[in-house]
């Protein structure tokens, strides 16, 4: 039995621990929020054993064996490493920190204490996302050309929530730009030269346009907070055209186009609301005595997130 | 009647001449080619009047009102000019020049002769297109912020056609990548900054990556001769989504999605094989005596010119 933590409440904890709960072999054991009635709330409603009203009483709760950072971004990095100082595993929610200094610091750690760390790329995990990534690796559109991604939904730039305001980590780039870039590092590897033009608001961006140069292929990606995306992935290749319906980083649904004009659907469910098979390879690796996952591991996040500093230093963006 | 003469009696050449004869009110009245075989064996095919074994002989023949330049790109400039001074309006396949100097040139001298010039954007006359444009225009998907279009095919590049020699015009962008610029400028007019990156090989460009910035919205734009791409436009605005179907620069299906997955599919058919609506314009244009299309106006030329020298300044691809 792999024994969980949450710290931090909100609206994605709800989800991880939903999942979590359909999982085998896992427990949510403690839940920790600066609120005693949020976690005392949370600890009812998912049947979790201890509820802390503090971060700190969680992480040290012998009980749990990996905590789960489901903070805002601007915590991650500090939370991370008070977990690790804890003696815990960790698997902290994309990003995992507010640039590659954050992130190298973490990883660092982890190996010291050799305790697992990883980054809550969920999207890896989703069966819809591996199916694409299965038929690719087997020639299924020949060799990948183009990676087309776009993600949007409409933020209001007068609201005062974690999208918008520069100190707890605002901008769509972090917050669902990231996606198309790290499926396109998922398609294509680290990209030779990567381009971006932004439009920052109130000192974040509301909007990333950015090119992904490769030797002989690209990606086009996109993230906005100015209105709804189609949230799609088109993957172009010599041999034809996988389209990853929307919304792509959780896709259940693909469609293979041979050059012919031949198509063909796939329906590919994934269980829960999409943390479900994130939570078994985490189970998994600790069972396994791993301190990082093959699938996004140490190296993975480490590419994406100096792919992230390149971007907002053409855009003029910069987190402490 | 509006008399037709063709130059350049190759693939393009046939398809307007097929639509021509479904036109009302206009007439392919001479044929030229450099070999007397070809415009003999057109001029049966299409019932065709005159027959001349050269482009000269064919812009001076007196039963002609209107020149249709369909040769290769590089001789667009010099056989207008030549159209122009023989006193024959001229309708010019796109890309009307191999840069802004050379459409300059042409629009001076039709200016200066008094004689209809336009530049052969059928797209622009397409039923699907047009529609596109209406019910943007009307509101349809709020403000426009996004737009997205590829247009790619393959070629060999060991291949000596037109597509892949310098000498001839060679390159993906002014053969094809000119159509995702052109819908831009259609939807959101002149860019205020325009970032391209391209793939060159042998002195022309195979693939060509472009970011369109406009202060409040921006375009994704991409040119291929590597790959099957997929040719359809996504166009995202702040209350839902118009995609234009492939091939979208002469769509003819059209599917609107509002902001709540509500959408709805419109088939908008062209006649022939798209040049019929062009051909239409032309007609009209010099029925009422006018130099220039309002549609695809001179400005309008200039504008599309300017911003293919920008991408190839910035691309490092010259042609003289």
């Amino acid at each position: 039995m792999v024994r969980f933590g949450i710290i931090g409440l909100g609206k994605i904890a709800h989800k991880f621990a939903h999942d979590l709960a359909m999982v085998d072999g896992v427990e949510l054991r403690a839940v920790g929020s600066r609120s005693l009635d949020k976690s005392s709330a949370f600890a009812k409603a998912y049947n979790v054993k201890h509820h802390h009203d503090s971060y700190e009483d969680c992480m040290k709760n012998e009980e749990v064996d990996v905590i789960y950072i489901a903070t805002p971004h601007v915590f991650h990095h500090s939370l991370t490493i008070q977990c690790l100082e804890a003696g815990k595993a960790v698997i902290c929610e994309k990003p995992m920190g507010m640039n590659s200094k954050q992130v190298q610091e973490m990883i660092s750690l982890a190996r010291e204490k050799n305790l697992f760390l990883m980054e809550g790329l969920w999207t890896r995990f989703i069966p819809g996302v591996k199916k694409a990534l299965e038929l690719i690796n087997k020639g299924a559109i020949g060799k990948v050309k183009h990676v087309k991604a776009d993600f949007g939904f409409y933020v209001n730039p007068q609201s005062e929530g974690r999208l918008t305001q520069k100190n707890l980590g605002g901008g769509s780039l972090l917050d669902i730009g990231l996606y198309p870039m790290y499926l396109c590092n998922l398609l294509l590897g680290k990209p030779d030269q990567i381009f971006a033009k932004a439009e920052i608001v109130n000192g974040v961006d509301r909007r990333v346009n950015m090119i992904y140069k490769y030797g002989d292929a690209s990606g086009t990606l996109y993230s906005s907070f100015e209105h709804k995306a189609t949230v799609e992935a088109i993957i172009q290749g010599t041999d034809g055209i996988l389209k990853m319906h929307e919304p792509f980083h959780h896709c259940s649904r693909l469609t293979l186009t041979d050059n012919h004009g031949e198509a063909q659907e796939m329906n590919v469910p994934h269980q829960g609301e999409g943390y479900y098979h994130e939570i078994e390879e985490v189970r998994d690796c600790i069972h396994q005595g791993k301190v990082q996952s093959d699938k996004v591991s140490w190296d993975d996040s480490l590419a994406l997130h100096a792919q992230l500093d390149e971007v907002r230093n053409q855009i003029g963006l910069f987190y402490e």
